[in-house]
């Protein structure tokens, strides 16, 4: 079938699924946590076939740690789904109800976006949770995952249908992609699709922001910032721009850039050098960050480069609002702290920083979806529409208006026959 | 100055503005009403400038008409200012406060967009209420009014900034783009505007959604649909169709078409045809349709025919769910209703006709943001995504994570030293 019949029939679908109650999407998740379980070998199987072929691919290593799908990642995706059962339907939520006049109520109502096309990277963990979480808000989903794990992912995409179709649901409400030039064919389904989440490399986010018309939840850069303030606790500062920069540095939120207030920079500086080096971080400087410790000299493009590695720029600033230029400027909207004991400094940065998470005297390895409490995360956006930050569930939502009365019409409004109320119920 | 450069130092301005007091945009929204008390005169001047060229130009009457900007629209204009001075501040509402641990506190707050771009009409009025509304929201703004209105638009425009800079706000805030290529370099200054707004013929929107990868919030056609059901009170019916159709019909939210159920179509299209007749309908029918009254042919483009016009088709359906599939089909998201006593086909109707404003037993053209009680309205969005259905101060408005801590690391977490609590504040 043409991705574009894939898409047509997803829209199709997403009618129906709109109105589904909870109820029913619950047991369609149950359902696929009972398929997993009759399947748990089917699934490994293929998943090894995938790691085989990966491994002779010469696939590097922590691909295929990410590739892999054992009994106990398995598990963990079905404790997923459990957990999504648990979670409230997010569809049919009234928001707001007003009297418009007498008998003309108007009701604010939740209700999926629709028909979404994700892209994701090589776990096959993250088909069975972007299916679940569409399934939950009512969404069709056109799901592309890594080509590694192709067998594993049509199996599991297999398990899935199946509970779909065996609670009389049209299986077109799940659909895989297969090829990179299905991704392309999809992009032009602006007819049918109404969202694209693409997670994985800057650069692959930036192309398809650019090859679509199809709005796009995500973000391409994690260039993300550690101010220390001069009022700041230099040990706390220590600490947590250690964390930010080195607890998992392959992440969008970990710390790129930490900026550094020129009165506490000859104290400070020598104190974070050394941290980084027991972590074998290497630093890059600017020129009187390199008057104060040993580091490499950076040039404007390191303020501008998300490492995802041990390395890291430096720069020392003359003032808070120095600070908030240069990640304004620089940075990616993502995350971005300060540390400070001066909670009006701080008020004045989350406030100024225009990004999606602004955090104060903490790590920014905090900017995510299931540290927030969301349950479950779609990706993170750095988008100023719609759904920023860490998105979970209710970025798959939208809202209608519907409208309930006995006759009314808007000649006698404007004739002046009738009134407006516009109470809040 | 390029437009490129407009909106870079609007962009700039936008991040001060974000952080205003709700005293501080009050006091500009009453500066701008206190200018424009001031230069009444020299604004009645300009617009009646702009009507002479137009005239000259012969300009159509009802758009000469729009364009006036006389002391009853003026004053229009300043009641709009003055309702929108005592609305609450839109900006640094707190949705959701969460302890994700002790001492770190996370709240997801509201902020403003950033820079909107809003591309209108001739209508000089506008001008002033989307300037407020931004002003009110925090955003930054470009605006391009309908070139016609020029001399108007230059005088509200330095009226407005003359009172953003004696509240010593950057008058960047406010600009205004004068000509067709100012809006094309607009397009593609996707670096610093956020949203761009058009209001205008649907070719026009259709334009800027295919030129730019700005988001586009909006709406190109209007297809309305009133569907009567086999149970709908018919004398409410022809009395609802009626002023959907032609209460107005140079709109968006005027029905252009109307689905007939086949149980009741020969009782009541002949009703309904009479009522069309005596307010000077024309009437395209399906062939069902033309065997009962005496209706013009219509074909299928008819279906798919905003006609802003006297003019409306009708097709007989034999379903309330042949009639939700054709709304989703040919329909264009905006406003759709449905005509029943039946309550439980209603609420079908409103759950699977996938448009913003989903309507039982109501007029078609209550779809509009003051009828709904937003006191103000930027536009209607057929979008998906972010806002829906007609649009107030809310749509200018997204949100921000703040994460307040103590030294929090990440790494304590993963250590398992420390636990979420995740608990609701």
């Amino acid at each position: 079938m043409s991705v574009l019949n894939m898409a047509k029939e997803a829209y199709e679908a997403s009618i129906s699924l709109a109105s589904l109650s909870a109820e029913t999407k619950n047991k369609v998740l149950e359902g696929i946590i009972a398929e997993i379980h009759e399947h748990t070998e089917d699934i490994i199987t293929a998943n090894e076939m995938d790691l085989e072929r990966a491994a002779a691919e010469n696939l590097a290593a922590p691909l295929l740690k990410r590739l892999k799908f054992d009994k106990g990642k398995i598990e963990d995706a079905i404790n997923g789904i459990k957990s999504l059962i648990t979670l409230p339907d997010p569809c049919g939520r009234v928001l707001e109800t007003t009297e418009l006049s007498e008998g003309l109520i108007l009701k604010k109502v939740t209700c999926p976006i629709g028909v979404i096309g994700v892209i994701f990277e090589s776990r096959p963990d993250a088909l069975i949770q972007i299916a679940s979480l569409c399934i939950k808000s009512g969404n069709a989903v056109l799901l592309k995952g890594g080509s590694e794990a192709l067998l594993t992912n049509r199996i599991l995409t297999k398990i899935i249908t199946n509970a779909i179709k065996n609670n009389n649901l049209p299986d077109s409400c799940v659909s895989l992609l297969e090829s990179r030039d299905d991704v392309n064919e999809m992009l032009s389904c602006d007819e049918y699709i109404d969202l694209i989440i693409p997670r994985g490399s800057n650069e692959f986010v930036r192309y398809i922001m650019e090859n679509s018309r199809i709005p796009v939840m995500g973000h391409a850069d994690g260039i993300c910032h550690v101010y220390v303030d001069k009022a700041a606790d230099l040990d706390m500062a220590v600490k947590v721009t250690l964390d930010s920069k080195t607890q998992y540095v392959a992440v969008c939120n970990a710390a790129e850039t930490l900026l550094v207030h020129s009165d506490i920079a000859e104290e400070f500086l020598p104190k974070m050098y050394a941290a980084f080096k027991s972590k074998g971080v290497t630093v890059k400087g600017c020129e009187r960050t390199c008057k104060i410790i040993d580091a490499l000299p950076a040039d404007e493009s390191d303020f501008k480069t998300e490492y995802l590695d041990l390395i890291i720029s430096v720069k020392i600033v003359d003032s808070i609002d120095d600070a908030i230029g240069h990640i304004n400027h620089y940075g990616s909207g993502h995350t971005d702290a300060i540390i400070t004991k001066d909670l009006k400094a701080g008020e004045r940065f989350l406030n100024l920083v225009d990004s999606a998470d602004v955090f104060l005297n903490c790590s920014t390895r905090f900017a995510d979806g299931f540290r927030f409490g969301f349950g479950a995360e779609v990706g993170i956006s750095t988008n100023k529409l719609h759904a920023r930050g860490p998105v979970g569930l209710e970025g798959l939502m939208i809202y209608k208006y519907k409208l309930y009365g006995s006759g009314q019409i808007v000649e006698d409004f404007v004739s002046g026959k009738k009134k407006f109320t516009h109470k809040k119920l």
